[in-house]
């Protein structure tokens, strides 16, 4: 679709419309993993776009807080946009002492991050959270493994992985190659980007860093010797028993944010090269220190708009419609306007997606063109021969052909 | 369920957290109106939370504005909350001229609105909206009223009244009463009022307003006795031969927005006093002022909210379930777990929504009365015995009962 360039007329930079095109698409992912979600018994949460900022500051590290929107409102309240939903469900987990635990809940909201844009990354972006709050067992990271692999099955991907490896693991590879516990968050950054960059990229980087060469040799023996710890072990193997798949131990995941404990898990697909898709893991100390109670907690969450895009690239969905609309009943002339009525009215109380051209003086073939150029697959056609025979001409789209029909046959056609 | 009154968790005023029990009818409504909107061809659009203020200001008064969230981005743009679903439309429309038109879209989203919190009226609201783009005919404003009356039988209104009036016919009332042109808007909006006011009121705020009485008699005459023009009397014919039910002329109906330019509509519910949930109308010049296109336009708008609270209020949908969750697989002891998710597979590959009680080391009543505190109806246990003998124990919450069952036999017991 060709946009104007009026400035006055542009969205903000990293902020798009969706037309119903791309839409399509979007509701379809959100259906797919509703479904999913709610077939692992998550229940819908949703929290306000806005809220104090006392809730949002001094939560995500300086860094992030550059990125929030952070304003006052009209009654000159200090207030901020959700820059994820973790926080949001800390604060509500907080709130809400007597929530039935384990509390598993999603949640599928916006999020604004006023990062510099570019592919792949917006400035409102829609997170699909799901996270089990109030239990410590590995079985409760299995559940979110399986659920993940689910998902992606049902969106249709095929060549996904499921990269998990354990924060204790990590640390445990730290201790061995003996490197002080202050250096380990910017030393596993700088492993984390071991997917994108090569092994002598890093090495150049640890050693930017302050690492000696005799460091960062023990630290790559250490992390590429890694085994899972019992508990990752525990979590891999029910993840596999409830029939997850793709699931891999990978020693050099890291993931960046600091408030992970224990397993960590990120979805990765080979083509197109997008990042990961999924990421989460265990965080058993943030809800105390976001103010909540002091309760284990394990999730993940989907990117909508990676998803979509990816979806899109590959062209994995090439059937998905544009309009939800199946028919188009034309208007032959306003004397006959009575009769089209009568068959959308038929056609609706029937389920299938109908629209009345809702002009009765425009000409049939301008109808057709409309129909055409909005992909409508089939046409309904009520002349005044159709009238006289009491029959309808419905017209195929794609494939050109129109049959004469019964108005009792008119609905086998379609379906 | 019970709220913290810590200040540091609480939610802005005019904000809500919505729990599973809550979210639960909103979905459920969403999910309906969708479907209605889809039988009638509408194709869904999004658009940004944020919008630069140059497309936001000027367009809704002075007043209005005051209630905008405006601020300025971390990049120091101008930037504010999306005020409503039809400035974001204008803009759509004008910004990818070569949409198919007549362009039939539908729109889900929040605004935001720093009005003075009171029941029934939020900050934060989900407009539901649907409008036809390019159409002059009455036909489309019939199809709108046509798709009201369906989304409210859909959403299981028996007692609704859909007012229609015009703006047309209200200026020729006022032109009849002698009125000058300059005063119509405002005697419009006392007028508007006598759903709530009796007459006595009204003509005593017309007097303050400078009417003499002569003139406020021929208002009222003219108003009450005024009939539809024949635009009008087309939408309520043609509407009616659709199916919509309810449809009534109201000739004291006028609606506060200045923007409308014929048909106005509004649907009304006797039970709970709630004001209008749905309203809309022609705006043949708003998309041009707008600095959009000059096209003719006409469309609803229904508000979530309201409905969601006026369903729960009459508890309409008394069966919905505030968990997805169908059956809670317990979980005996560590050494069975693996009996307990092969249940669950088996639940969850036929599509039952299903949670394996997230900790093995949890006794089997505390496992019980969680499943009994979120209202899952069905329990399966996995014991020593039942592994024994390959059947389980399904129990059933809502009437106490339990069967002992082979694992070919759930499903249908279930369902």
């Amino acid at each position: 679709m060709k946009k104007s360039n009026n400035l006055k007329l542009q969205t903000l930079k990293g902020f798009r419309d969706f037309l119903p095109e791309k839409m399509a698409i979007r509701r379809e992912v959100i259906k797919r993993l509703e479904k999913v979600f709610e077939k692992y018994g998550f229940a819908e949460l949703q929290t306000p776009s806005l809220e104090y900022q006392e809730v949002l500051r001094g939560k995500y590290g300086k860094e992030a807080e550059k990125l929030m929107y952070l304003f006052e409102d009209p009654g000159g309240r200090k207030v901020g946009l959700r820059y994820d939903l973790t926080v949001p469900l800390a604060r509500v987990i907080a709130s809400y002492q007597d929530l039935p635990k384990p509390f598993r809940r999603y949640q599928i909201q916006p999020v604004w991050r006023a990062e510099k844009p570019q592919k792949g990354r917006y400035r409102e972006l829609t997170q699909c959270d799901v996270d089990i709050i109030g239990s410590d067992s590995p079985l409760a990271d299995a559940e979110i493994l399986a659920l993940t692999s689910d998902a992606l099955k049902a969106l249709e991907f095929s060549s996904f992985k499921i990269k998990v490896n354990s924060r204790q693991v990590l640390y445990s590879s730290m201790k061995k190659a003996g490197i002080p516990k202050k250096k380990w968050s910017t030393i596993l950054r700088s492993i984390d980007k071991l997917d994108k960059k090569s092994q002598e990229e890093v090495e150049k980087e640890l050693s930017e860093k302050g690492l000696t060469d005799k460091q960062i040799k023990s630290v790559f023996v250490a992390i590429l010797n890694a085994k899972p710890d019992s508990f990752l072990n525990e979590v891999i193997r029910n993840a596999k028993a409830m029939g997850a798949r793709n699931v891999e131990f990978s020693p050099t995941l890291s993931r960046g944010l600091d408030y992970y404990t224990g397993p960590i898990f990120e979805t990765v697909v080979d083509e197109p090269k997008i990042g990961s898709i999924t990421g989460g893991g265990r965080y058993d100390e943030l809800l105390g220190t976001l103010g909540g109670p002091d309760l284990p907690a394990t999730g993940t969450s989907f990117g909508l708009d990676r998803l979509a895009d990816v979806i899109e690239e590959l062209n994995l969905w090439p059937n998905i419609s544009e309009t939800p609309t199946a028919v188009l009943v034309t208007v032959f002339s306003p004397e006959l306007l009575n009769k089209s009525i009568k068959i959308a009215n038929f056609f609706r109380e029937n389920d299938i997606n109908t629209e009345i051209y809702p002009n009765e003086d425009v000409k049939l073939d301008k109808q057709l063109k409309y129909a055409d150029r909005k992909n409508i697959p089939w046409v309904a056609i009520i002349g005044p021969e159709e009238v006289k025979t009491g029959k309808i001409v419905l017209k195929n789209l794609t494939t050109g052909k129109q049959k004469i029909l019964a108005v009792e046959n008119l609905i086998k056609e379609i379906q």
